[in-house]
């Protein structure tokens, strides 16, 4: 099947999706001005005294574990659950699990506890949720987890399985981003090594990502392949400005949030190199 | 009465106001910022056990209900309270009032116990605090809302009464700014479309607004006009030049606060575009 | 003692030292980009329930006192305690001690019961510390402790006794910045006045302290040294850009990230203006 990227992104614009945050103090800022940049609206609340009212006025959720705390946590149930009642799709960014025993548990709860139109994170993350023994660098992959040429395939069979178990669409992203349901999965080849010199790189992705799974509720697959091809793109063109300018870190990640606001649907379409695995 | 713009920017930058900021955690970096930009110091505290001393050594307080939750709610209280017994002028910017039952209750309740120098919103934020009925789209006005110039004659007249009811400068701001007391209202058509692009445009604006408070006790109404029309022009300058380099969205945040950090009173007073309604 | 600070900055590229942050929700992004900046790796934690975990796996701790709340300074503790019982160094920034008694008690309890590398602060965060009776302007230093060529060498002598008290090598930052242990002290004439017109300057110096302390176990004097002259030499080289430019205070900002990105042992050593002190 041959995904019409542009028309994941124009729908985004065109709609303005409203997302719900459950986030970190770390990258916030980053996550609420990527969304805005994408084309959709931000707002951020993890009071159990308002997340339902919140997330109610919401077209989707995104719960992301850093720096959790036990006043988040609940909140984090409350919203999902509301979230899930309404119908709108809920994004994981599992931040960290393998990290600590807070951050495990907390995501296998979360998942025993709510319906996830997706989870995204690195593989060691993913895999301590799927098998509960990633390897971990704080919340960085471990390089023993490495998804290589040779591993594709596994790593793939992988990803449908917990596909399927959860009912999410489920992304590992990294050098290759791998995005998978039950029965399809899609290999991303954009994306540049300076994205992992700047924090925020994906709980930036998870939250746009959110918009582009509110924007196109028929397809949740199509959504998240074309969003993190989005940001892969945006990432690269970033990367060659910073490059050319003889520039660091932080004008990369100005000139990351400057293209996610200049992408056009076109663009994305050129710039995407997505195949389906298997075809 | 013709306002003498310059001086207030003067002010702020001979007095270097020090405002005591409890705000939310998606925007407390850019309003930290643009306080330093503008000639101010900012410093954040919001913890029930020091908020009482924290604001003593300050000149102002700043209220963002943004993100607010149960252990920064109290302290909102304690702070007012004593920032009040000072004489210190408070800020209020009731972000997302109408959004959450919560939010809209603990803005009611603070202005049933608080005396603020100025509530700043938009106009949704601001119709939920006067009349319980605005709507609202998250933490961006509603489109039902919009003021416009058909509209604006009771528009100023709502904000008058408002003042009026709570002893506070009104400041309603829009694609058109209003800001009034009890006697009179000015109008502000500085400002630019981009600064709905960002996140935080709302909450700098209410923060360096304290420190204009703070740095012109003798007219508040003035100190309000002053610093809108401050962050509008530079709005403006910063549009400019995202536009001629052809940046995007964190390019102009970055303009936006290089642009308030370079502001001089005689800029503003030539670039303002400020006007008393019915004059 | 000559010291070879192109190898501190060499060291902390080598080993990418992973560093646990407990710290305020102002500048945490700052801390975080820089720490990924310098060559090293963050992560941030701060809930009871984890930062035992968190901090285990990582090579130090960064305590730092801005917006310290009643559910964070429970886990400074545990985590200050786990840090020490596994030797991972561990740094203070005693942010704003003197400006409430809640910031005050807790520094002073944090160095009674946990064992310190390093204590950096403004001269008036120290001396409230150290003696109980700094001055202080929020979250800068007060004037009345001003470091000048006259008062050097008296405060020279106090943050030797200050030092030899506590263990810890003590940083007292300013227009001339002052480190020393018990037996010797440095300064360092790096550094530029824009530094105080951003938020988080000294958060980010902190932070990357802990890095350069974590990758350099041996000489952690030394290594105070280098972090803070190659901190410091950024800054100028920053300004530089930002003035040649006539861009504000955000460009600066940006600029000084961009900048430790960019540094080289070979720069540094080049650059630093070090001179011990009595030598």
């Amino acid at each position: 099947m041959s995904l019409q990227l542009a028309s994941y992104l124009d729908a985004v614009r065109a709609k303005t999706p409203l997302v719900h945050n459950i986030t970190n103090y770390v990258t916030v800022n980053d996550c609420a001005n990527i969304l805005l940049a994408c084309g959709g609206s931000p707002i951020m609340a993890d009071d159990a005294d308002e997340v339902e009212d919140i997330t109610s006025i919401c077209g989707g959720l995104n719960i992301n574990l850093g720096t959790l705390n036990r006043n988040t946590i609940p909140s984090m149930f409350l919203a999902g659950r509301r979230a899930n009642a309404l119908g709108h799709p809920v994004i994981l960014d599992p931040v960290g699990a393998g990290a600590s025993d807070l951050r495990t548990a907390t995501a296998k709860k979360l998942l025993a506890e709510i319906r996830f139109a997706c989870i995204r994170g690195n593989i060691s993350e993913i895999k301590t949720l799927a098998v509960g023994s990633g390897a971990t660098r704080g919340v960085d992959a471990d390089v023993a987890d490495a998804v290589t040429e040779e591993t594709l395939g596994s790593v793939v069979a992988f990803a449908r399985r917990f596909a399927a178990e959860t009912g999410a669409v489920v992304a590992i992203t990294g050098a290759t981003d791998l995005v998978a349901d039950a029965d399809r999965a899609y290999l991303i080849r954009n994306g540049h090594p300076r994205m992992a010199g700047i924090t925020g790189s994906g709980c930036m992705l998870t939250a746009m990502t959110a918009a582009y799974l509110v924007a196109n509720p028929a397809d949740p697959l199509g959504a998240v392949v074309a969003s993190i091809a989005a940001m892969g793109l945006c990432g690269e063109r970033a990367a060659e400005k910073t490059e050319a300018a003889g520039e660091g870190n932080a004008s990369f990640r100005n000139h990351l949030i400057d293209e996610v606001s200049l992408l056009t649907g076109e663009a994305l379409a050129a710039g995407a190199k997505v195949t389906e695995y298997g075809c």
